[in-house]
């Protein structure tokens, strides 16, 4: 038994039994949950190694041994970033399946080979099947059993089901992939999003003591929260609070809007943003002060609805940019098929040009490290006033910097909030690094200004030939670089020696 | 002599004189300006055939004939829309070489001959000469000559200076284009933009008596008048009161801005933007209910500035989201260049993409006509509220618009505004005509809605490679039209017979 694994009793008990586990000075109280006719099952995932002891509806003791290998323990939140539990490295990369677990076991077999080599880290899914264009077909399992007047039964869970589900977020585990479990959804029409509040806590209640102690569980409230008119308000607070209090292991917890963000709250751990408005990632950041992600902001695809039908250039381009935004990603694919297997909601192959991409992409978010948003222009940091202090800006720049920002502080909000998010630079940095992506600007040659007091290496970064092209070596200073005058170039400092970045 | 053209008098006098026309009922008052010593002249534009007696400071009459050949009068302000005096449609297709004039004789030249291959029938230049990076040369005339004191002498204009510009803006006018002349300007190291408000007034009185008789002048008070800090706020409306009382011929009077766009006056007949953010068109033609012209949206080009290095593209890409959103545009074009003869500021040669692109943009634009803004999505028309009443929807597709509303009702002015103007939809049309730009969105397939009543045809544009295929003929309701699943792409339905679009 090893750090972060599954320790599972099977227990015959009269009713769900409750079992604590202590290791030293912690005590983890878990609620096991029913699996069969008078059988039990209690499941713990323990996060300090040596030998734990447990007692309640079953006593006895384990050794937890080291974690190994691929094993790194969940993932958590760590300021504006995420890390795995061990303090190992973790920059997600996600995609979408929603509904990849309700298809025929031949497709989902080739959804887990596809993601067996493909760059991806964290998946979105859905709990429920969905129903939506390219999605009308009925799941072979449902979670619950039904009443005799035909609605479900959140008491009795279909074991079929849940075995189902938790087999393939384990086969997920062990490719290294986080299942950001979407746990309610509008897109329903078998009576799912009609539950009462009351049958939603049941429903979570299990959901926690079944699957919490997988460590690759991420709660995803919802997936457009706002769009479920059958929820009230503060059921989502209530839902978010159950996990809060409920989850022993404190997993990721979110919820995904459609157009309306949910406001900060205790339970959330990280935002999980809709938005095309891809430049917005830092004001979000500085407002929820907590790991930025954009889980939808359009997906490489063909099809006849806007959300699905960006080319793969706007795709891999809008990455960079909510990445160089101190931001995070999430891709999903959407090119039309006659037999309607689009991977973002089945899964299944992937078509598009953009995986690739996003794998170099990822690979150096890994090499760089943690990043903060920085700004030397007018627009400063979003939420933030106009900068009229420009660094390393002569007199007269200075002069026209105020002059600026005096205009720009005259401006009704909506115009000064459209242009400080629309020209907020995007620029990332810590002391070693800083990227700056160009986006669509194509210039031929940047001033880049460094610091005087070391060395830096300067390298031209093409985000779809996936090139990267060291332009200037032991150099400091302001220096002009050349570049190639195109769309998706980006520019990669390195501290070799000196000052920090 | 014939209709809108220009008639001169050279008069020995005293002072400044003035001239009375009539015709008919039509009287027109006319001043003349200095030429030399104690030579004035007076010019007059006439807008009505027959006979036009003349008295004051001299007297005579002279018959006025119908205009001929490509002289259809000065450009009006039409609604939300421009044509001839003389009735003919006008579409502006604009270009920008602030300081043409002030270059060598042989740029100048240069420039001429480039324009009169052009698709571009209008173009923005500065009276005073530019001090921007790239244009760092003085000009071999200045408008006045200078006091003792090393001051401009406004009462002293420099008669080799307004041969030379009014001589180019003739030859404009016989190439068929209009010249939107820059009174103000910030980007000034002569001291031109530290006029008192009185010597401003007294250069513009000259400009009108001297210019307004050339029937291709527009009056632009300023670029980016609110980043000259030398003007008074008041001083704006000073100036813009001067040209409506003393301009005879009410010529386009219009003023750009950098960030703060002028509020709605009498004396502005269109809007003249600068913005980047090309959706928001019908926006600002709904709050001014003028013809409103995107002067400045970023130029074509490779420079180190943001607003000059966009990929012809992406210059292509925003002219038509700019006109699919009722508005007009102006090219610019700023490749780097070694000798510095950059077209937005010198003239010359044109290197970039966009142009060709613009021709055809601009043909098509003359075979539809004047067109409005349309929207039959929830985003409805900017500055309206969110529509919840879809034209066409079904039972399940209206009751999601109106929950998709009601959302988008709870959301803050912010939000709600950047929703409403990031995806109201890029259509224009009239009773003929309908023109749909997809702008970076990519469907392989789309349904059309046309009227039940009426045979129509379908028409795909590809707006790069300039063609335009017929994918449906003689079809009425609602169809699916194939597309190629590629960035930039229109489609445009013409009405055969039957209910208009």
């Amino acid at each position: 038994m090893e750090k972060y694994g599954i320790f599972e009793l099977r227990l015959k008990c009269e009713s769900e039994p409750n079992v604590t586990f202590t290791c030293g000075d912690t005590a983890i109280n878990v609620k096991g949950f029913r699996v069969g006719d008078g059988e039990y099952a209690v499941r713990f995932m323990p996060q300090t190694e040596g030998v734990w002891k447990y007692g309640g509806a079953a006593d006895g003791e384990f050794t937890c041994a080291a974690n190994t290998g691929g094993n790194h323990g969940p993932v958590i939140a760590n300021g504006t970033h995420f890390r795995y539990a061990d303090g190992t490295q973790y920059v997600p990369m996600g995609t979408t399946c929603y509904a990849w677990i309700h298809q025929t076991p031949e497709l989902i077999a080739k959804t887990l080979e596809t993601l067996a080599s493909a760059p991806f880290n964290k998946i979105r899914m859905c709990v429920f099947p969905k129903h939506m264009p390219f999605n009308q077909n009925d799941p072979e399992l449902y979670p619950f059993d039904k009443k005799t007047d035909g609605s479900w039964d959140v008491n009795r869970p279909n074991e079929r089901f849940w075995v189902h589900l938790e087999t393939n977020i384990g086969k997920l585990r062990d490719l290294g992939i986080e299942a950001d479990l979407i746990l309610f959804h509008p897109y329903d029409r078998w009576g799912f999003a009609d539950f009462s509040t009351e049958d939603c806590l049941i429903y979570l209640d299990y959901c926690i003591r079944r699957l919490s102690a997988y460590r690759n569980i991420w709660w995803s409230l919802a997936n457009e929260y706002d769009l479920i008119p059958q929820r009230k308000a503060e059921d989502w607070d209530a839902f978010g609070e159950k996990i809060l209090s409920e989850d022993p292991y404190r997993h990721l917890t979110s919820i995904h809007h459609c157009l309306a963000i949910y406001p900060k709250r205790d339970w959330m751990t990280h935002c999980s943003i809709q938005s095309g408005f891809v430049k917005r990632m830092a004001e979000w950041q500085k407002e929820y002060n907590l790991p930025v992600m954009n889980d939808e902001y359009g997906y490489e695809g063909n099809i006849e609805y806007d959300w699905g039908n960006l080319s793969a250039f706007e795709f891999v381009h809008r990455a960079w940019t909510v990445i160089t935004g101190g931001g995070f990603v999430t891709h999903g694919e959407t090119y039309y098929r006659e037999d309607e297997a689009l991977w973002w909601a089945k899964g299944g192959e992937l078509y598009g040009q953009s995986p690739e991409r996003l794998a170099f992409l990822k690979a150096l978010q890994y090499e760089i490290g943690d990043v903060e948003p920085y700004s030397n222009t007018f627009f400063g940091n979003p939420n933030e006033k106009p900068n009229e202090n420009i660094e390393g800006a002569d007199a007269q720049q200075q002069d026209f910097a105020r002059l600026f920002v005096r205009v720009m502080r005259s401006l009704p909000e909506f115009e000064l909030r459209s242009f400080m998010t629309g020209f907020s630079p995007s620029i990332v940095r810590n002391e070693n690094y800083r990227l700056q992506y160009l986006g669509r600007q194509c210039p031929c040659r940047l001033d880049v200004k460094l610091p005087e007091n070391g060395k830096y290496k300067v390298e031209v970064i093409d985000i779809w030939e996936m090139t990267r092209t060291v332009a200037l070596t032991e150099v400091s200073g302001t220096l002009q670089v050349k570049l190639p005058g195109k769309e998706g170039v980006a520019i990669l400092v390195t501290r070799t020696s000196g000052e920090a970045l």
